[in-house]
């Protein structure tokens, strides 16, 4: 095995990932569990929304021109033709010039009606209602397709599913939601220092703060985290893993092989049983990253420090998950800041830099790779481009919310 | 019942619902299914983390004095006294002065050393190890608390558990993760005019799009909705359905009843089986919002339109839901943008104003009432507290992401 790894730059392992890229799946589910899954093809509305001409207030249902110039000291009298009620067409409703009717918000508008004055500005006498305010055509009205018109394309693929957007496919009568399957990934620990949560750590033992991590993001970001455990370090146990993990997944990750050992196991396992692609990725940190495929499934040798592994996951794993969900633009939050201070950079990689953001400010949390505690207190990560020196302080920055 | 309703400040009202809000029920899950639920204890790490003191990087283990002034012109001659193997603590490791050994990325750093040495920067000659430069004590190591101490505090009570978190849980041993329970909420829809997603509106129905909404909403937020359906305008219905849904749940929220009839029938309800405490808020939108409690449950009334329920349920009820879960800060995410245009606002009520967010700048989205797709064309929100009379174009303003 080489003494150095070669890198390539961030652009072309992403580039390779893409083009490996298992094809998305389209499955249909139920509406009430469409919320936070991404639509597979483009929804439109099966019908007007929504649906007929309905009143935005309590009030009465009148033909504008029976109110002009009506006024507190001149109100409009016009005959009242009784109630709507809620949820049906009255065919006897229609109005004719001087009359109106109650109608409820929400209320379909009788023929004949073409604004509603609300109730604040009548009063009743009687069989007449005095209007004390002139309304135009139109007036307080929602018109049958105002919301959606029936065929319009009210979602467009590749968007994910907030709880707003369930109450507008709710209405638009998408009771079965076309989605992107989630992509199935299987999560291999490999070490022989790892022990589970369960287990209190003998000497030179450490848990496995990957795998629990891993799988949760992977949760978080729409996919099935599939769990196959901790593995030695020898090449017979990789062999045997990975032949039980490829045909059940649809994307398998390695995490572990902090060491140059461990590495060439994990490139040489997949190397035998399929093909190592990338061995080495120009990105600090995750440099000793591998991207191989095996019976033409994606695997990835992530490194075996948690916030090595977990800046691997955004800046190369996640654009594989992304075309297989079939989104065009990373589910990843961002928020603008500025830079509390200069930060170096390496030119020739990209580096990825802890930061904590307080009212705006985005404050570099340095410390030794390897530790987890960085990773939680930090609020996301700033990137510094591979052809940037560093990043000025005062400047703006986008981070990468956690 | 009355024709003006009877409104109460915002403060006021959210007081309210934190008077009547049901404590904080702990309950332990397994730490694979914790993400994203709420720490109802602090939590403290069982024992070191990472234990013992361990190599960062792949190098010789060596005592820092002995590479004094070494360099590539004249290095330092160290014995090699052989490899450090993974995951476990050799007795008979522990270098003598002169001496050094190989030592893997998260190795036990032999007794007798103090700094490791990056195999870069040497050179075998034979049982002879070539330092070519020099090193300090403690460099690439880690020590054996420094990530976490034994019994340290690491995430306080009322912590979302972030993918990260749940990486340090594990490596502080947390297998039993101690969360507050879900709070139960009952979503109840009302009114005549409403039919499922399922059924083709006839004249004058509309689909249900807040119930839908509203589920999707409490569930990302950490609550289990449990759907009651949608029920008529009849007081006979609704106690009905309030008779079943107080015992099975912690929160019942109703939602319909946009015209002063149903809100009225509503109010009567409730008021008939236990007490109505709050009948309009100066909000808007949503001043029609009923609180009251049955049973010793709350129980809300939220206005019909969509968008008014959905600024009711962020401004009223996630106070109560905040409670419930034992965090102190909302979990909305916030972010800072510029307003693009200035926004009026009526003195007296506190105003929320969808915004479109783009570059960092948040443009109002105007629209009638009862309209969707402002809701789903929007970021998120934009309060005005009550005090003021507006917001000027350019002002800095929070805006609470959907």
């Amino acid at each position: 095995m080489r003494r150095f790894l070669n890198v390539i730059p961030v652009t072309d392992a992403v580039a390779t990932v893409i083009r490996i890229s298992p094809a998305k799946v389209t499955e249909t589910v139920p509406l009430e569990s469409a919320t936070g899954r991404i639509l597979a093809v483009p929804v439109s509305a099966d019908s007007d929304v929504p649906g007929f001409d309905r009143s935005v207030v309590d009030g009465y249902a009148v033909r504008a021109a029976d109110t002009a110039g009506a006024g507190d000291a001149a109100p409009a009298l016009l005959m009242n033709k009784g109630r709507i009620s809620m949820g049906r067409q009255e065919p006897g409703s229609a109005i004719s010039p001087s009359e109106c009717a109650y109608i409820p918000t929400g209320g379909v508008l009788p023929a004949g009606a073409d604004a509603v004055v609300m109730v604040e500005y009548t009063d009743e006498a009687a069989d007449t209602i005095l209007i004390k305010k002139s309304v135009s055509h139109g007036e307080n009205v929602l018109l049958h397709d105002e919301d959606f018109k029936s065929g319009e394309i009210v979602f467009p693929a590749g968007r994910r599913i907030t709880p707003q957007d369930a109450g507008v496919l709710a209405a638009c009568g998408c009771a079965k939601v076309p989605v992107a399957r989630k992509p199935v990934v299987g999560i291999i620990s490999t070490g022989n220092e790892l022990v589970t949560v369960n287990t209190v750590p003998g000497p030179g033992q450490v848990r496995d703060a990957n795998a629990p991590m891993l799988a949760a993001y992977l949760a978080e970001y729409g996919c099935v985290p599939r769990m196959y455990g901790i593995v030695r370090d020898e090449q017979e146990a990789f062999e045997a893993v990975l032949t039980k993990a490829v045909p059940e997944c649809d994307v398998v990750i390695l995490s572990g092989g902090s060491s140059k050992d461990d590495r060439d196991m994990t490139a040489g396992t997949i190397a035998t049983m399929g093909e190592v692609l990338v061995h080495g990725i120009a990105i600090a940190p995750g440099k000793p990253t591998i991207i191989g495929r095996i019976s033409g499934k994606p695997v990835f040798g992530l490194p075996g420090h948690p916030a090595s592994a977990f800046v691997v996951l955004i800046a190369i794993v996640c654009p594989l998950l992304d075309r297989m969900l079939g989104i065009d633009k990373t589910l990843q939050r961002t928020v603008r800041a500025t830079l509390a201070i200069n930060i170096p950079s390496q030119r020739g990689r990209e580096e990825y830099v802890r930061v904590r953001l307080e009212n705006g400010v985005a404050t570099p949390l340095f410390g030794k790779s390897g530790l987890l505690n960085t990773l939680v207190r930090s609020s996301g990560l700033v990137r510094i481009p591979a052809g940037a020196e560093g990043l000025e302080q005062g400047s703006g920055v986008e981070v990468i919310l956690w």
